[in-house]
C-alpha cells in the first residue's frame, strides 16, 4: 500500500514529500494512522548519513502516536480506534534470552529499527513515522493513556523511555538524589520523570538561561556546570546521574558530585570518546560509569502508564511536515524547547 | 614501647632494621606479635614516596598475621594466644553512614591507614607490619582460621579482600562467568576466590607462560590478551571482569568480552588514566565500568572464614626481612609467584 511520507532521497538532499509502500497487514500487525511524530536528533543524523549506515530513500521518525485503523487476524491487544504508539523498535528475534525476558532493546540478534531497518516480511527497508501510516507487529505497539495531550506524548516513545529505563534499572525511588546533565529532549524528560518518581533532581547545564525552565519542569536545584564553585558545592551529593549530553565532555566533575556507590549513566554516544575519566575516585568511592540504550516495550508501556497517572508529556513545538528542514536547522543550534513534533494532519503532502 | 622494624628512613634510602615506638595498649587495643607480613606493591610505592604522600621514617606492611600477646581492658573479642590479622585499615570515624553499616573502607572522614596514617592517640604516624609487633583497635583485628598455613594467609589481608569485596558486591555466584585481568598478587587471589565461589574463571594475561599456573589456580580458560583471535573467541561471554592491572591499558577489548549488562571492575589505579573507552558498547549493551577499594572488616573476616572452609591461601615466597630490597627489585620485574611474605621469626633485627 502506497502512502505519503517525508522522504530523504539522499544524504545531501532535503526531506520532501514522497510516496513509500508499506507492507500489507500481516496476522500480528497493526496498521496505524499517524497523528504525530516527534523529531529526534538521531533522525537528523540518519537523514544526513552521519553515522554511515543510512540507506536511501529513507523516512525518519520513531516517536509515533496515532490511531489504529486496521488489525491483522491474530491481533488481540488492539482494535480500530485505539490510541497507540510505536517507538524505536518494530521487531526483534523474540527467542534470545533478552527477548524472552522482555528486554528486546538488548536482543542478541539485534532488534529491527523502526526506520532504515530490514523488514522481516518484505526484505526491504522499514519506514519511519514522518508519514501518514505505519504498520507494526502488535508486540511492538503500545497503548496511549487517553487523558494526555497526544502531540506531547510522541517524544515519550524515544526520549521518554530512554531516560525512564535507566531510572528504573538504577532503582531510583522517592528521596533519591538524581542529577541530570543537559536540558534537551532527553534531559527535560529526565527531569520530569525523575521528579515524578519522587527524586530530588539537580540539573547540570552550561546555559544559565535554562535554569528557570529546569525548576519549572521539576528540578530542585540548577548547577551551572562551568562554574567551579557551584560544582564544588554539590560534591558527593548525588546517587545517580543521567548524562544526556552526546558531545564529548569531561566526566570527572560529574563523578565528583556522586556519593560513594554512585552511578553515572550515559545515554548519549559521542562521536569521539569522552576524555578518559580518572580512576582514583572510581576505585576509592566505588563509583560506576555505565550506559543505557532506549528501553523495552514493557518499560515503554510502564512509562506511558506512569505518565498518564502523573499527567506528564514532553514540552513540544508543533510543526507541519513542510517545516522539517527548518526544524533540523534549529535543532542544530539547540533552538528547541524541547522537542519538535510533526502534526501529520497539518501537513500538506 | 620500642620495637624492631624495617624502616624506610627516606624515599631514596633502602629499608633497614631500626626501632620505632608503638602506642601503649589502650582499652580497646590488641597487641600482636607479628609472625608474617605480606609485601604489597603499595609498600614499595610508599617506601619510595611514589604517590607523594609518604612521611619518614616509614614502616610499610598491611598484610599482617600474628598472635595476640596483650589485650586492653575492654577487649572482648580476642585473648592472648589467638591467631589474628590486621589489614589495610586500623581505624575509621565509626560514626558515618558507611562506618555504621560496616563499610569502613568508604568512611566519609577517611579511614586510618595501617602505616603512614595518623594515630588517633599519639597524633604521630601509624606503623606497619614489617615489624615485630603492631597495636590496633580490636574492631580492626580479624580472626584467622586455625587450619591454614599462616604465611600464606598474610596476603589475604589486602590482596585477598581487595578482590573478594567486588566479587561479593557484584553478587558473583556459582555458574557465573568471571574474567580476571592479570595474574599477579591480586589476580592470583581473584582466580582462587572466584573459582571457589563456583564461578567459571577466564584469566587474561599478556604472558603465555602464566597459563599453566592460572589453570592450576582454578581458571577454566586462559586468554592471551594480545592475541586478537583468542580475544575474539570470547566475545560477549563474561558476566563480570576483575581488572587487576594498574598500568594504563585499553579497556575496550575487555568490554567486548562482557555479556550485555556485564561489569568491568577496576581494582588498580593507574598513574595515568587508561585510554578512554568507547561509549557505544557501554550504551548499546548496558555495560558498566566501576571500581572497588580494598574491603570492609566484615568482608575481611567473611573472606578469611571462606578461605578456611575452602583451604585457600596465597601462593607465596617466604623471605627474611633482610631480603626486602631484593624482593622489591624482583617485584618491579614481575618476578614473584605471587607474593613475597616476610617471616619475622627468620629476620635478624
Amino acid at each position: 500500500m502506497k502512502i505519503n511520507a517525508l522522504v530523504a532521497p539522499h544524504a545531501t538532499q532535503p526531506l520532501s514529500s514522497g510516496q513509500i509502500a508499506l507492507r500489507s497487514v500481516q496476522a500480528q500487525d497493526v496498521k496505524i494512522e499517524i497523528l504525530y511524530c516527534g523529531v529526534c536528533h538521531s533522525d537528523l543524523h540518519m537523514a544526513r548519513n552521519e553515522w554511515g549506515v543510512s540507506n536511501y530513500p529513507l523516512v525518519p521518525g520513531h516517536e509515533i502516536v496515532g490511531r489504529v485503523v486496521e488489525t491483522g487476524k491474530s491481533v488481540s491487544r488492539f482494535q480500530a480506534g485505539d490510541l497507540v504508539g510505536v517507538g524505536v523498535m518494530v521487531d526483534s528475534c523474540r527467542e534470545c534470552h533478552f527477548c524472552q525476558q522482555q528486554e528486546e532493546q538488548y536482543c542478541e540478534a539485534g532488534w529491527t529499527a523502526t526506520y532504515n531497518g530490514t523488514d522481516k516480511y518484505t526484505g526491504g527497508s522499514t519506514w519511519g513515522g514522518y508519514a501518514q501510516h505505519v504498520v507494526a507487529d502488535q508486540h511492538f505497539v503500545v497503548a496511549i493513556p487517553t487523558n494526555l495531550p497526544l502531540a506531547g506524548v510522541a517524544p515519550l516513545l524515544c526520549a521518554g523511555v530512554t531516560v525512564w529505563s535507566p531510572l528504573r534499572y538504577g532503582n531510583v525511588k522517592a528521596g533519591d538524589r538524581v542529577g541530570v546533565v543537559g536540558l534537551g529532549g532527553l534531559g527535560h524528560m529526565a527531569v520530569k520523570l525523575a521528579s515524578a518518581l519522587g527524586a530530588e533532581v539537580t540539573l547540570f547545564t552550561t546555559s544559565p538561561q535554562k535554569g528557570e525552565d529546569a525548576l519549572r519542569l521539576g528540578a530542585k536545584r540548577v548547577v551551572i556546570s562551568r562554574d567551579a564553585a557551584q560544582m564544588a558545592a554539590c560534591q558527593a551529593s548525588l546517587d545517580l546521574i543521567l548524562d544526556c549530553v552526546s558531545a564529548p565532555h569531561d566526566l570527572d566533575p560529574y563523578l565528583a558530585t556522586l556519593k560513594t556507590n554512585g552511578k553515572l549513566v550515559l545515554v548519549g554516544i559521542p562521536e569521539q570518546p569522552h576524555p578518559s575519566p580518572n580512576v582514583s575516585p572510581i576505585v576509592n568511592r566505588r563509583l560506576s560509569i555505565s550506559g543505557s540504550s532506549i528501553g523495552s516495550i514493557k518499560e515503554t508501556q510502564d512509562m506511558l502508564d506512569f505518565c498518564g497517572q502523573h499527567a506528564i508529556t514532553a514540552d513540544i513545538e508543533l510543526i507541519a511536515g513542510e517545516a522539517i528542514e527548518t526544524a533540523f536547522a534549529r535543532m542544530l543550534r539547540g533552538d528547541v524547547k524541547y522537542r519538535f513534533v510533526i502534526d501529520m494532519q497539518a501537513t500538506r503532502w
